[in-house]
């Protein structure tokens, strides 16, 4: 496990670098904005999105700086979708990863505005990497066939059983397309060929399922403590969930499945992709 | 009258059909957030943003097809900031162009998710200029320095009476960095050298002010018909307005003074600038 936390430590740590530099060019913000902005951005997240960006860009080009611009935008628009998805009209949460969430702490419409300013910022980031084909596959990705539209099936479905595969629809748009395209913008900003971006992005889709079964087995087995949030949310909400579609054990098979199957898709890299093969393993044995 | 009221129709018309193309592309998008969109984006809106990115990019290269990207982008950043000041939490509108509200059709959480989506979708259609630079402009005027910005200062200085020169301050922000990166934009996709860029934004610099004295005096001398929503809704909300700060003979005086600005600006260019000329006498002459 050492590796891996050392490989999402120096990712994290170059990434939280790098929006730092972001967020000082940005010079006449209103404090309470800023401070709203800053409080959700720097609150510990696991930067997992910047890490397959970063990393995708090292395993086919040897250097990960090309693909910063990527990263940043990616954790700024995860962190906007937490910000919003907490809100009163949504969720309603309190707590994220621990603390108040932001509309707890700075009020609702403080809330909706730091989101928007994020979302909206992080296009600037992303533009910064001077290619326009990557910002429209992040566009597309966060957008209304991606996670916006998958926040708007998982609403719409609250309530009711999904089966396996109504989930998989769902979670292919909510979660996996930001993680989809993370992997492959880095892949693009490093100057991928073609089979290594059809590899990477056939990878980035067998995580996103993994993390997606991860985090609703997490929600039933983890601890309070670890995920900084009550257990078993997702079930007093009604949420459908994989353990509660197929139940348990299954669950965790189909997410040591995806990890087999993203490794597979690993196979024309040599040991420049061995960070992405621990990473697999990582996402379905953490603790939050 | 008549050539300008031709000009902005033509405009509209031709952004209408980009945004009907646009909106076609996206495919798996769910039908109640699609509705959503739809309803605000097609609300008989005036498309002026549209009309000076593409009326900027004609004026330099004799053609405004390469600017229809940055205008649609533009008309649905617009878009998305009606439906987010409309929300309960912000401005709490019943009415937008004589029509209920997005929240007050489809719910506070599909306005919310409506607008995110419009807003993420427009950097995929910006990015379809295939320009980085214009992306990245764009982000900037919508965000936290610009659009985003603006809306908190506007937010933290209801009740408050505000100087000349703070009113300018909050609506160069609130309003006038997204009519500014319109002309800018259209002019940049139109190959424009230097100083036509830097007539052209002064231009939008000056029509941007005069367009938010005129909607302030609008406020308070149009008819609730004509402006789609009650009259004197900024004096019940407390909000600063110029006439209010100055009073309706000197607000009418400055919003006069700031088109004839803007004709100056105008200077370099010949008859084909007169568009933009008459566009700049209209906007404070229009009584919607």
């Amino acid at each position: 496990m050492t590796p891996v936390v050392d490989f999402l430590t120096a990712k994290a740590t170059k990434t939280e670098a790098a929006l730092e530099h972001y967020f000082h060019t940005w010079n006449e913000v209103p404090d309470t904005l800023r401070e709203a902005m800053r409080y959700s951005m720097f609150a510990g997240g696991k930067r997992l999105r910047p890490a397959l960006a970063l990393g995708a860009c090292e395993i086919v080009s040897g250097d990960d700086s090309a693909a910063l611009p990527a990263a940043c935008a990616l954790e700024m628009i995860h962190t906007y979708s937490l910000i919003h998805d907490d809100l009163p009209a949504m969720d309603n949460d309190d707590l994220r990863r621990g603390k108040p969430t932001s509309h707890r702490v700075f009020g609702e419409a403080m809330a909706i505005l730091a989101g928007d300013g994020l979302l909206t910022m992080a296009f600037d980031v992303a533009a910064q990497s001077g290619n326009a084909a990557v910002v429209a596959e992040i566009a597309r990705a966060a957008g209304v066939e991606g996670m916006v539209g998958g926040q708007v099936i998982d609403m719409e479905s609250e309530g009711k059983r999904l089966s396996v595969n109504d989930l998989k629809h769902l979670h292919r748009k909510k979660t996996g397309a930001l993680i989809r395209v993370a992997v492959r913008s880095g892949a693009m900003l490093g100057g991928a060929g073609e089979s290594a971006l059809r590899a990477l992005t056939a990878y980035g889709e067998h995580i996103g399922l993994a993390f997606q079964i991860a985090d609703d087995v997490l929600d039933v087995t983890g601890t309070e403590e670890a995920l900084g949030k009550p257990i078993g949310s997702d079930e007093a909400r009604e949420k459908s969930t994989y353990p509660a579609a197929v139940g348990l054990e299954e669950a965790r098979a189909l997410a040591r499945e995806s990890v087999e199957s993203a490794i597979s898709a690993l196979a024309p890299f040599g040991s420049e992709a061995d960070s992405f093969r621990s990473l697999a393993r990582y996402i379905v044995d953490r603790d939050r």
